[in-house]
């Protein structure tokens, strides 16, 4: 391959039109149409193909993806006053119905409001925290600010105070995994960028960001095996059992444009040659070679893993792969990026797109072909392919190493 | 198909010696040369293709239905010394490192047996409840005996007393599964045929078995649907929610030949004709009429299910499916079972054998290839292959409504 879609500016504004038009004409209108809830408010997710509902539950997830989406879209594209009135219902139905009595959100309530399930972990209110950062911004909302703090801080005494998460397993054998530091990062870059960076449990958001970055170079990167693993003993050993040696090569892509982003928008090369490596290592373990597109699970050591759709081609990792591909060639020029960028582009809109009724299919076998039609469900919603589309539409235009402030988010 | 396996005495004779070869020499082997931990006791499961170690971790689960079918093969099928040395070895270490200070057993433990996991539910238990009965009988041994009465009274107690097990939801939409009631008859089943018909927390276990069909009669089996569903309202309505709609074929027809293997042993025609109505309906519901096999999850209404994996094949339906109509032909002498038993048997070996190590893939993808290589995991070891292979080389001779007290187990 000699040319791609970014070798020329006339590509490239081609490529950022294709995004921004997919994001507003399609992906964002199948949300707004059949997602928003005008009874209850908030937003519904379980949605099958032509959008008709599959079920009125719920995620507490989606209040806050879904509010933080539709709020960063009118933060950053156009003042519409629909997107900013989706927001407020995301934000408004959240505020009345995910809390429990202890203050703690739970995952899943009915369409009414009323309490399905509550699960150990917090990621409820991290989705919830740069909702409510965005929204403070959009409708300059006091509480919401003050709301996001006070879920970040929930999330941080949570996720990292020994002892107040419920464990799931005996003490036997230790371990914590990268996801609790991923979504720190982002969900303090969120917060920086619609609040400034304010201080929450005693450090500011950048110094959580470099905390968490400086965890997981110490303690989830492994040279020697050229991966980032999931989950790690706490002094950062390989535990080597399956959970222990199972990589999830879009979830470890994620994280590779979480660092990138930081690196681009500080300008430390540092942080932009972690991110890259990071993504080129998991390039190589998570491309399928035979049949195109990124698989969901792989061994660190090429054995079998536990999870029976490990080598299903979900949506969500082509949309990180998508994003990390085209970021690294950015704030890089390595052509080989744009090469990758154009690989998992093309796979993912030759298979994902549903050309009838708009929107992605979420759930595809190994060769590409459909394996399950519905449009969302309490993990699939307004979240990863429209953030995608936004920040691809936002970056496709530039190459080089941007000037701090470049980047949205 | 004119003539089937089921057709002549000596086409069942040669099915019968098919399946006793393939325990015999195959699958038992297998597990007793590669699982059998004769370092520190009790069975591996995770096992690679070849038989290779994959993780050191151990299945409490599997302690149990191990020791189950080691035991009941010297019971049933010969007094081979070896076997009733591996069932010894998983009662011992059951006993030994299975049980939480408070009585409880745990869902996994290290290899040496130390304690890894908690879960809230208690099929650990029916699983030690079984094996101890079998291993009673087989060793004379009194604890065992006492054991297995214990053990089931705890999982009936955590089952059917109202706020014993923690719940998982909320209070808001209450629910009850076909899972409990399925594994309290096969419990009580096994019970009563080693220990005899003993009373265990006020019934016998002949009236834990009638009460369980009666409620899955009354509350799981739908007319105006044809399905026996998996998760139903406390008053047995259907609740409309993506869980609630979601079938698995084949849990239901594993479902179907407990309940017509107890009619066979009573000679109780209600019994065997509530048995195939189960079958006809989740046989319609399961078997992939474009690729062969049996689906795992589909939707009452037909419409998508959330898991990702609804159109794989895994083995133990195909085990279930296998001796649901090998029983249901034998009892009713319907020919369409016997056609039904052909199609399922026929799919199955020509896809799951492992021709080269042995034993069978676990996970196939909806064509039958293979997804994922390992013989076993937390979930799968000696127990669904064997038992179908045991139970099958058993009951394949004989046609027609057999006499009690024909049928092991």
């Amino acid at each position: 391959m000699n040319t791609t879609y970014l070798s020329t500016p006339e590509t490239r504004t081609k490529l950022a039109v294709f995004y921004s038009d997919t994001l507003l004409k399609n992906v964002i209108p199948f949300w707004l149409t059949h997602g928003l809830d005008r009874e209850h408010g908030g937003v519904l997710t379980a949605l099958d193909r032509d959008g008709s509902l599959l079920d009125t539950d719920k995620s507490v997830w989606f209040q806050g993806r879904a509010g933080w989406m539709f709020a960063t879209l009118y933060n950053t594209v156009e003042r519409r006053a629909e997107w900013l009135e989706a927001a407020r219902s995301c934000i408004e139905f959240s505020r009345k119905h995910c809390f429990a009595p202890d203050g703690k959100m739970y995952y899943s309530v009915t369409r009414e409001g009323k309490p399905l399930r509550m699960r150990r972990y917090v990621y409820s209110e991290a989705f919830a925290a740069v909702a409510n950062a965005a929204y403070a911004k959009a409708a300059g909302d006091a509480r919401a600010a003050e709301d996001a703090l006070k879920l970040f801080s929930t999330y941080l005494r949570y996720s990292f105070e020994p002892g107040v998460m419920n464990p799931k397993f005996e003490p036997t054998r230790p371990a914590k995994g990268l996801a609790p530091l991923m979504i720190c990062i982002v969900t303090a870059q969120e917060l920086r960028a619609n609040l400034g960076d304010v201080t929450v449990s005693g450090r500011t958001c950048t110094e959580w960001i470099d905390a968490s970055i400086a965890e997981i170079q110490r303690d989830f990167l492994k040279s020697d095996l050229q991966a980032l693993m999931e989950m790690v003993a706490p002094d950062g050993s390989v535990i080597d059992h399956i959970d222990g040696r199972t990589l999830n090569p879009g979830h470890a892509i994620e994280c590779a444009w979480f660092v990138m982003h930081e690196g681009a928008l500080r300008g430390d090369k540092k942080l932009i040659q972690l991110g890259a490596k990071i993504l080129d290592w998991m390039w190589a373990r998570g491309w399928d070679e035979d049949c195109g597109g990124v698989f969901y699970f792989r061994d660190v050591f090429g054995r079998p893993v536990q999870e029976y759709w490990h080598d299903m081609k979900f949506w969500w990792p082509h949309n990180e792969a998508i994003i990390a591909t085209l970021l690294a060639w950015q704030i890089t020029g390595d052509e080989k990026y744009a090469r990758w960028h154009q690989r998992v582009h093309d796979w993912s809109f030759q298979h994902f797109p549903d050309p009838e009724h708009g929107e992605w299919y979420g759930y595809l076998h190994r060769d590409g072909s459909v394996s399950q039609r519905a449009k969302g469900n309490l993990y699939k919603g307004p979240f990863h392919l429209p953030r995608m589309l936004w920040y691809c539409s936002r970056n496709a235009l530039d190459r080089g190493n941007p000037p701090p402030g470049k980047f949205p988010g």
